[in-house]
């Protein structure tokens, strides 16, 4: 009898990790408090307190655990990575002028845009901290990487918006920075911090890399209905701030000259109108854009699923197998 | 004959330097190219090629010269602090909502917001993977350390302003996180790297913090017309954007009730009228807070020569006391 058997991957995830990810969320609590700067704890109280999933610090830890570390320092590895996490929403939400964030006003709106910036940058330099606690280069190595191909891809995302030269190379970087690289520096310096033999390390990255842009090429997938292109209460979002994502990359890429004109009006020149967001569904659906996107998911899902083949056998293994197939089960 | 006696400090240590600081600003021009993302070389190109004083990476690599060095690590960590340094500006811009930088119109009204807030990101996440490069530990902690502490005292900054109650001790933290723990960062990591003895690492970092400190001081005496409270060009920026710094806490710490009532008035509630900059000016030196402050700013300049004492006889150390002279200099 399992008794996870029955619960969704990533509280299957929190079940098994639930004395470790207690210390991770006391680690948090304590680091980012401020004794000088009593706005610091309010606006990283306001987001760490809303409950994300904790879905990073939960693949560092079990990473740890499934190569079988039974030292303290995942837990620091894991409060970096949410610390990194929260810095990259806090700036996000300045980028993207959001007003909303896990059902509640962003930090942006509550206080202002310059303290999203500074606290953020306050989370980074705190994440960097705990970071070299660790005492290990090498995990310090793949945490400096995964900023830079985070920042990298956020801004590629800022130019590559609006621009149907955008490709499936650059919306992969894209997804890296927004996602995967996270994702991937998350498993890996869990593998590292337990001193796993190079070919599971390998496997670990691989794994969080393929979860990373399976799951952000759902997320995509899913700002246009999914696969059934039908409209939703979110559905379209994507297409107002005209981003050049996987669904549309792949129906201009086999638009007719007619067709292609629209795209161009609607994400270059950024001129919608009534029923344009119903004939792109539908140019999605005739074109197999969306198809071949959901094709697109399912492949990188399934490439996870194999990486942890490499790995031991362990009850962790099979939930992030599970959790490869749930970020794609959404499409069904 | 010291060829270099007729110049001012920080020429005599880019002659001294020269060699050294042509290998930062390669290294540096190397690392901030993005493959992918051509807009960041665009926004730094602008801000470094724009020619700050390079003040920062100078001390770095003076101090591990001025300790024996003789690796080439120094040169990373130049970079490193150097990235660091743009990194905030072009976030400060962002917060300050500032439209001028050295003369130039900043990266936030040229592109934007969102590129200032992620090109930002992005330097602080490669400056993070040049010091991994050097592969000490001891230094990354000194730089996460100050990383925090700029953080820290940049939203102290936001929350202290036009509060009255700022004393002088955070006023100090603020300018620890504003100008100090990037200096002192920056002349305790190069003697690290050079393998000083303790004492000596710990007179550089007393000396780039004492330098910090008076050169802050400085700058914000300059801002009421130095000791001579005499309006030039630029006079007032502070008091018009309520600014508390430490003419103001020394004058309201000395303030009359009536005089209080004049700058909560000013500063807590924002309502300046015409002559009050002037009133302001005649409180600041009849209050002899002025004057305080300026002991104060060669007090600190003295502790940052006294540090050097302790450090090896060396003509970078002649320079570096100099240097501390001369940014006070200003205020006669």
């Amino acid at each position: 009898m399992n008794v996870t058997a029955a619960l969704k991957p990533q509280d299957a995830l929190a079940a098994h990790l639930a004395a470790d990810m207690e210390a991770v969320n006391a680690l948090i609590r304590e680091r980012m408090a401020s004794r000088h700067a009593p706005r610091i704890p309010e606006v990283t109280a306001h987001l760490v307190e809303a409950g994300g999933k904790r879905l990073r610090p939960m693949l560092t830890l079990a990473a740890a655990r499934l190569c079988g570390y039974q030292g303290g320092d995942h837990v620091k590895l894991a409060a970096t990575v949410e610390f990194i996490h929260t810095a990259t929403l806090l700036h996000d939400d300045v980028v993207d002028e959001s007003t909303q964030r896990r059902g509640r006003p962003t930090a942006n709106l509550l206080w202002d845009n310059k303290s999203s910036v500074l606290v953020g940058d306050y989370l980074f330099a705190r994440s960097f901290q705990l970071m070299v606690e660790t005492g290990s280069l090498r995990v310090l190595d793949i945490l400096a990487n995964a900023s830079a191909t985070i920042a990298e891809g956020e801004v590629l995302q800022l130019t590559a918006a609006q621009d149907l030269k955008t490709d499936e190379g650059i919306y992969l970087q894209v997804v890296r920075g927004k996602t995967a690289a996270l994702f991937s520096a998350a498993t890996e310096a869990g593998g590292v911090i337990a001193g796993a033999p190079e070919a599971e390390v390998k496997a670990l990255f691989d794994y969080g890399d393929a979860l990373g842009v399976a799951f952000q090429i759902a997320d995509d997938l899913l700002d246009y209905g999914g696969s059934s292109a039908v409209i939703g209460k979110n559905t379209g979002d994507d297409f107002r701030e005209r981003k050049v994502t996987l669904p549309v990359i792949k129906a201009v890429a086999r638009a007719s000259a007619e067709e292609r004109t629209f795209w161009v009006r609607v994400i270059e020149k950024g001129d919608q109108r009534d029923g344009d967001l119903e004939r792109a569904l539908a140019l999605l659906t005739s074109s197999g854009a969306l198809e071949a996107a959901r094709a697109d998911a399912f492949a990188w899902a399934a490439k996870a699923r194999a990486a942890l083949s490499l790995l031991p056998d362990h009850p962790l293994r099979a939930i992030l197998s599970d959790l490869a197939d749930y970020v794609v089960s959404r499409l069904n």
